[in-house]
């Protein structure tokens, strides 16, 4: 029995949140799903575990920017193991551990069939949870980090959201190319321990929200350079406190806007520190770069070597069987939450 | 006797602004002022019209990222005539028409000795005041209809601000380039009168600022295509709405912020429509540019050309002899003034 968690369209008021922009409820069981026929151009693959991704959240809430026809099974990242190939794949073979290349594929399942091109190939010998959050979360993290400013050895970032799937992978990736991060969470009772964790696994200062706007704070750009890049998964006040710390000329990417509001830019920091303000949507790189895999497979080398070497590793994860579903997008919808829902199948 | 109209630091208050950031009042005295003796790199000039911006302004007001030492003479910009030459000055010759390079220079008197690499030469055969008017605003608007998005004829550029001095020569110099331009104007009583008079020097819609947030402005987008530039010297609500209707992946620059309210991004802006926030501030594209002249000749070449073609003209001036200052400095400070201040020697 194949099993997929399916995400319906409904009018009766359920479980999972009602959808404004799209006027009706989208709620989310498990339910016996068709496999397609294996063609010559398809594998068959026995998903091993996916990921409840904010954007996940965000799209079954109708605050995402893509939504896919429904019902359709949820889930847009995931590690699988192909299983069978068709007899006209040439790129994989049985045994191999494949990733989607483009959102939407529907990866809350036990098995499917899939287009040949519409996956690509990890090393198996890397741990199954950092595969299983490779194809989002890290390589946002690098191409922002890449993409938008020339930053070299010494050079430094900051960020908000630090303890986030993104803020991890920038703090180690940051580390591994000599970059110091400066990394702002907010303040909660446990932040000497969160401090300490994210500076075990690279990150060069960590401060609370509340201490980028005291005077105390020119004293850390004493023994660090003002950041060039500033990286913003929250918006609203967070974002603008990230602005004015950047360097003249600096870059500030958003990705993300955890506090439901706005980016607000002051226009003095427009016109006379010549601020750039962007924004980085990893789904959009992905369906830019669809025709060339080269750039993708280049990211994922990268990515793979530096979890080979021990420099990049998965963010705290909460593994959940597939039947215990609710369980997990309870928890995935939970504010402050810190360790990533991973269901196993 | 030579005159100049001096900014001074005072404590009382009196005639000008409070000077919030800088905790005095600023005054403007004309006042006999000294000529430098004549070097060998100087020249000695007459200054024949010099503007009164709203840059001008907003340094008197205290808004503005730059300060000249006290007491100055005020001005950044006017056209002068040379009137001698030190003995090793080069590139310049009695009778030439000169203009300031950079802001800060004083223009706001009658004459004054200038180091040769201070000023650069424009043809004298073209109109006073286009020559008085030419180094900021039609700098500033033929740079950011150049440097940020690549636009071709038929494409398209929105615009707040349209009726001033930017705004005007923005719609002049795309006109010539065959882009379309979207000029977006406060309402008033004499909108229609307005609205034909930029549409006489090429604007090829103007709309109120009310009508961009009504639905009925997706029929002008049937005939026009959505801008990849927009150009925002207002600020607030005003930007929120030029970047609604931004292309994918279209650019918003910031040149002013008249209604003195921050720039208010969407994330979704940044995140899904990939739009990029940028500002643009002609002094430093100056300074930027100093140790080469050539960029700076080039485009003084081809604005010149557009004016001695008739497609760029000054704005609408009022004239105003140098003595009457604060006659000049009052209106230039009244809201909803449509004509520029220019001081005549």
């Amino acid at each position: 029995m194949v099993l997929g968690l399916v995400l319906f369209r409904t009018f009766q008021p359920c479980y999972l949140v009602y959808h404004p922009s799209h006027l009706f409820f989208l709620v989310a069981r498990l339910e016996n799903v068709d496999l397609l026929p294996l063609g010559a151009n398809n594998v068959l693959v026995k998903m091993l575990a996916a990921p409840i991704n904010p954007s996940d959240i965000n799209m079954i809430q109708g605050t995402y920017a893509i939504l896919p026809d429904l019902p359709a099974v949820g889930g847009n990242e995931g590690v699988a193991q192909v299983v069978e190939v068709g007899s006209q794949v040439k790129s994989l073979k049985t045994g191999d551990w494949v990733i989607p290349k483009d959102a939407g594929l529907g990866t809350w399942r036990t098995e499917a069939v899939l287009a040949e091109n519409d996956v690509i190939s990890l090393p198996n010998d890397i741990p199954l949870l950092s595969a299983a959050t490779l194809g989002v979360n890290p390589c946002t993290a690098l191409r922002m980090l890449s993409d938008f400013e020339d930053l070299k050895p010494g050079d430094s970032v900051i960020q908000n959201a630090a303890n986030s799937g993104v803020g991890q992978a920038v703090i180690q990736i940051a580390a591994a190319r000599g970059i110091n991060s400066i990394n702002v969470v907010r303040d909660r009772p446990e932040f000497t321990q969160l401090s300490d964790r994210l500076k075990a696994i690279g990150a060069t200062h960590v401060i609370k929200e509340e201490a980028l706007r005291r005077p105390e704070i020119k004293e850390l750009f004493k023994i660090c350079p003002k950041p060039k890049l500033a990286l913003n998964g929250v918006g609203g006040k967070s974002a603008t406190e990230l602005l004015r710390h950047l360097q003249l000329g600096g870059s500030m990417v958003t990705y993300g806007g955890m506090a439901k509001q706005p980016v607000t830019v002051p226009v003095s920091a427009l016109i006379f520190k010549d601020v750039k303000v962007r924004g980085f949507w990893v789904t959009q790189w992905k369906k830019d770069h669809s025709k060339d895999e080269r750039a993708f497979r280049v990211m994922l080398d990268e990515l793979c070597n530096l979890i080979k070497q021990g420099k990049l590793t998965a963010p705290a994860c909460t593994e959940v069987g597939l039947q215990d579903y609710s369980k997990a997008l309870d928890a995935a919808m939970q504010p402050f939450t810190s360790a990533k829902q991973i269901l196993i199948m």
